[in-house]
């Protein structure tokens, strides 16, 4: 696996085009290139797949993550699955990841499915809503409370098959460059901030602002912008933005466990042998591990960088903040349901499992974290 | 896969035998039968192996889970790896499944670290600690921060190579027949409660006792112990627990977080060829998840059975009491450190991350259950 070469991160980021869907997008321009569909069915058949990503190339744990994949399932199978993973933009522009999955044009990809927001809005429930559930109540959901069911029915529209496969854990909620003591002084603030938590940002008064990871930088620096979130500490920290914004709030009430997922091309995926079709499935779970529990482990180790070397003040958004973004992501929700009959569906049983693995975690979780963690 | 009939639980774990080591475990005695070691390399060769568990035949979510793997790994290899799963008892007595890998008579096991302690104390460090880390900071750990380099050069002295498998989650604090508000209520208290756990019982004025699972039910009833920890809602509710006991305290300090093992016979496994060897570590991270998520969900569905069908009262333990035990758990773990070098190493390792984690995790899963989830 290619490493990702931390000077190269803001070049790299300063080639983005324009971004749109949500957080974590890495939008970048770049070629396309039609190739061919899945292999026909044949015993011990090898197969030569590529894997289009919403990351830049080798980024750090996503786009690790993928390359991981890739070299799990070509041990796994042997060499029989040799998957290539290409970085947004290396291929086909990172927004368009979606669209050349499905039709064929590569047969996997690797993103976090809000981006597909303007195709189908229920995809938004594959990834993070606000104050929704954690990477632990989601895997919950998806894998063992009919989750999975319904994403791959919202998805087999779309000639797609969808995998969880990573989680950024609880985020954090932003670089600001001014204290927000209350919701008043959401006032006229320009907010990078995509998706459902920037329609909550508008709610507020603000305005939620859309730019390419390459330009977040520069707008916080000149002012263009007041604020933006992103991910965690170690992304974070490589973006630069503690050289150019003093306040960083928790926590990211607006993404408190965001999904990755890898979609396979459908009709690639049935012409599959069954031990191949397997090995996907395994991988996807090794990987959905392995990035959660790489996001932990370097958020921590960041953590402690950026308090070592900058001034930055880390503070909780006050209860009133929280509680008015709670009641405006509750509207915002509304929206998003009311308009699509697919999105109220997988919204009830979201919303449904929130409620009851909430009660369970309110004794056990909830209580080891404010109880017995250190 | 065959389901755990509900019906058969209390008939199963009655014939169960003497239990020690510790919480989960069901030490069911039965014929030990010799059997070949592990085949020799050959393309294309098939493997019949066999796992031994130290749960109940079929027993739910571990047991499932263990048969899940098998046939996650049985379609990965399109049928080169066989696995026959066994119940604890069905071919060597549970407790006997470390060393019966080990010394090859079956290739894997299954189970969790803690029990055997009596073999390596440093074991216990990789499947729970009073006060320790919850199930994300021990993947965490495991697979991101040095924790799995440690447990396999711990358990290469065993010719074993291990993999986390599994993970319960937080525990409950376990089932009382009267009310606990202060640490002196522990004094002359007789507690099903084993491992690590049951030394900071005995510290508090109480006795440990140790009960097969079988036997939990109808001593807690007949008043040979007042009280019992298990594990979670899912399981206590099948045991019967809240026919005999009123009280139910969270939350499970004694386990935040235990993880469930797979450990191989080291010479079988090195003789694998590679794609049967990723194949197993990729099925585990598959079980890994599943487990853990498999827990939350039917625990959160089990609380509320509890509550709609018992009168059982939920209680918190009160802080007094949790800042006594963690006293007591530091005492114990100081004890198992300063005699053991290969504990101390573990432990300094453990210590280091947990402190790290804990200061991540402060701004954001401890945000999220406290400021965030319903």
């Amino acid at each position: 696996m290619d490493k990702f070469n931390r000077r190269d991160f803001l070049r790299k980021a300063s080639v983005a085009a324009a971004a749109g869907g949500a957080s974590l997008l890495w939008a970048c321009g770049g070629a396309e290139e039609e190739s061919g569909g899945a292999p026909a069915v044949q015993t011990r058949k090898k197969y030569e797949w590529k894997m289009v990503t919403t990351w830049p190339p080798g980024f750090p744990v996503l786009g690790e993550g993928a390359e991981l994949f890739a070299k799990w399932v070509d041990e796994m199978s042997a060499g029989r699955l040799k998957i290539r993973v290409y970085g947004g933009g290396e291929l086909v522009p990172a927004l368009e990841a979606f669209d050349a999955v499905r039709q064929g044009v590569v047969q996997m990809g690797h993103a976090a499915s809000y981006y597909w927001a303007g195709k189908t809005p229920a995809s938004q429930f594959f990834a993070s809503v606000p104050f929704g559930m954690n990477a632990q109540q989601m895997n919950a959901w998806i894998l063992c409370a009919g989750g999975l069911e319904l994403w791959r029915e919202l998805y087999a529209d779309f000639n797609l098959v969808p995998f969880p496969c990573g989680n950024t854990g609880v985020q954090m909620g932003g670089w600001f460059k001014r204290r927000i003591d209350a919701i008043s002084d959401l006032q006229g603030l320009k907010m990078r901030i995509p998706g459902l938590g920037g329609k909550v940002i508008e709610k507020a008064g603000g305005s939620a602002v859309l730019s390419a990871g390459g330009e977040i930088f520069t707008n916080l620096e000149r002012g263009v912008i007041d604020a933006t979130e992103w991910i965690g500490p170690y992304h974070d920290y490589l973006m630069g933005f503690p050289k150019v914004a003093d306040y960083y709030y928790y926590p990211g009430w607006h993404e408190p466990g965001t999904i990755l997922e890898l979609f396979v091309n459908k009709s690639a995926y049935e012409q599959l042998p069954a031990d191949l079709q397997a090995i996907i499935f395994a991988a996807s779970q090794r990987s959905n591990v392995w990035m959660l529990s790489e996001f932990e482990a370097k958020n921590a180790v960041y953590l402690q960088k950026i308090k070592a070397e900058y001034k930055t003040e880390i503070l909780e958004f006050p209860a009133g903040v929280l509680r008015a973004f709670r009641e405006y992501s509750a509207e915002v929700i509304e929206e998003v349901t009311a308009g699509d009959a697919m999105s109220k569906k997988v919204y009830k049983s979201f919303a449904k499992f929130q409620k009851e693995i909430g009660e369970w975690a309110d004794i056990t979780e909830r209580a080891y974290y404010s109880r017995l963690s250190v």
